[in-house]
């Protein structure tokens, strides 16, 4: 991913190994970049618990780190079980733990995480190159959360394509999310500003009225599960309300997702949906910058909801079908 | 509306005149309560393009206050202009000032408001009175934005079916939106927290996520202006997501305003939706406390989106409709 730091521009993953796993502090984003060396089997489950490194790809490859740093001590048992443990719904931390798990010795294990983060790599390039066909020259594009090169180790799922796009040429237009309550659209803005790809932020509640407007083509986004047996995918909480809005206005609905991210097993209501804090909802504040200080933003107040939507009108003279508003006034 | 204040419970109204133009300070909610005295037109236009004081009718009371006072003075026609143009989406605004400037005197034109502030307050009651009929018992209702005692004078509008079935002992529970950007879902917490009734704060992403586990059976939201002609309404950003989501989910969205809201000309299309300052989305930051301190949330952080709405997954192997996802695993 490149990140343009002190006016240079640097070529960097989101997780890495060297001596020990590093990881770009994504809480600290877009203000602060920031790097974590980690060691301890601990220290990999409460960076992924706390969501310093989030992503279902880059959490996978983080705990698959995690436990084949362990073996080296002989702790991988309760390693991948605390790893595991640190969050439920993406499928791709157990895959790679699991995989890793299979491995005989400390150093075939660590082969197997670096594997496993190549194959990542490898395999978001892949994503980049099938999704960017379906962009076309000066299209806007919905995404929603983060699924970039943060989320993964490199390229990105969701933003994969754009990247490639951005690359020949095609010029897209990215409508960012915020994504409340964790604001990964910030995250999104900033992998964006440092691409140089067009974009503007706008809250979760503008995505109808874009839609709507005729100004959305395409939306993207990653996946924390894939589900095979039913076809239903698990994402950030709000990607339910983008898909059927883009149905709704029939914008095509792509999800963007390595194998890793595929579970063979399970469908919707097999797998558990993370409860987090109440104060991740309750302790925000307005009046304060939180997105990168060159993002720009859309910031319709109202929309529109047609009459095929509204039930019925309450006013101080009765309920009314909104097709029958007349009577209201003559009433 | 019920307030409770240094542990005595008041009776007040958002907007009354008295000697002067009397507001609660909307902006300083839920942590301050502060009362706003306003003489001049050009401080009550400010208060409502600042949001001092906002919802539909609320603006439309202050707004012709705001003429009425400043024909004491006979400036009333330099005030209704620019109280008119202080927000352009609802229709209230400038359907309350043309009522009072159709007034021959200052006199009549301070009758005319006082006029209008009451039939607000009457008509809230009496939505509140048809709506309590839609409620059922212990169920479990959405609203979005606050259409409540705050931005109407009294009651509200479509919180006022809640505040007359919570009378009646009928508990219903109550989903919180928290409307980015500006957080109105906060204002209409303060006042569910003053009149005990039952709610959960959550982000407006995760609307979907409650209406597709069933725990939603009725969705209330006010409107900004009401078209009579096309049966459209204008509200809140984020009303038409909220929309689509209901009847997607077969659940009953009814839409609560006073007639002073209805707009018997226009329709989609024929009045402005007013932009507002980039800052209220870029200028956010988690963290620290923006709804009421007795607030309570709930927080998932995923949802789940059903094959049907996925035009198709896009991973290291191709695009796959997601009906065909075991083919990506062999491929």
């Amino acid at each position: 991913m490149r990140v343009r730091l002190n006016r240079k521009i640097m070529d960097l993953k989101s997780v890495w190994y060297e001596n020990c796993l590093w990881l770009i502090d994504q809480r600290q984003l877009p203000e602060k970049l920031v790097f974590k060396g980690l060691r301890r089997e601990t220290e990999v489950a409460e960076a992924i618990n706390k969501m310093v490194v989030r992503g279902a790809p880059a959490i996978g490859v983080a705990g698959a780190y995690g436990v084949a740093m362990a073996a080296q001590k002989g702790r991988e048992k309760q390693a991948a079980k605390i790893i595991k443990n640190a969050r439920p719904t993406a499928v791709d931390l157990s895959n790679c733990v699991d995989k890793v798990m299979d491995e005989p010795d400390s150093k075939s294990m660590l082969a197997k995480a670096h594997e496993i983060s190549n194959r990542v790599v490898s395999s978001c390039k892949r994503i980049g190159e099938f999704g960017e066909k379906l962009i076309k020259k000066d299209i806007g594009i919905l995404t929603h959360c983060n699924a970039g090169a943060l989320a993964t180790v490199d390229w990105g799922t969701a933003l994969a394509p754009l990247r490639i796009a951005q690359r020949k040429k095609k010029n897209p237009f990215v409508y960012v999310d915020e994504t409340r309550p964790r604001l990964q659209g910030a995250l999104t803005s900033w992998e964006l500003l440092n691409e140089g790809i067009e974009h503007r932020v706008i809250v979760d509640n503008a995505r109808g009225y874009f839609m709507r407007k005729g100004k959305i083509g395409l939306v993207i986004v990653g996946s924390d599960r894939v589900c095979v047996s039913d076809g239903s995918i698990a994402n950030k909480i709000g990607t339910y309300e983008v898909a059927v809005m883009a149905k709704e206005n029939r914008i095509p609905f792509y999800v963007a997702a390595p194998l890793t991210t595929f579970d063979a097993v399970s469908g919707e209501g097999n797998f558990k949906i993370e409860e987090r804090d109440e104060g991740e909802v309750l302790d925000v504040k307005v009046g304060k910058r939180g997105f990168p200080v060159k993002a720009r933003a859309l910031n319709p107040a109202f929309d529109v909801t047609p009459k095929k939507y509204i039930t019925g009108v309450i006013c101080e003279k009765g309920i009314y079908r909104p097709g029958d508003l007349k009577r209201a006034l003559r009433d």
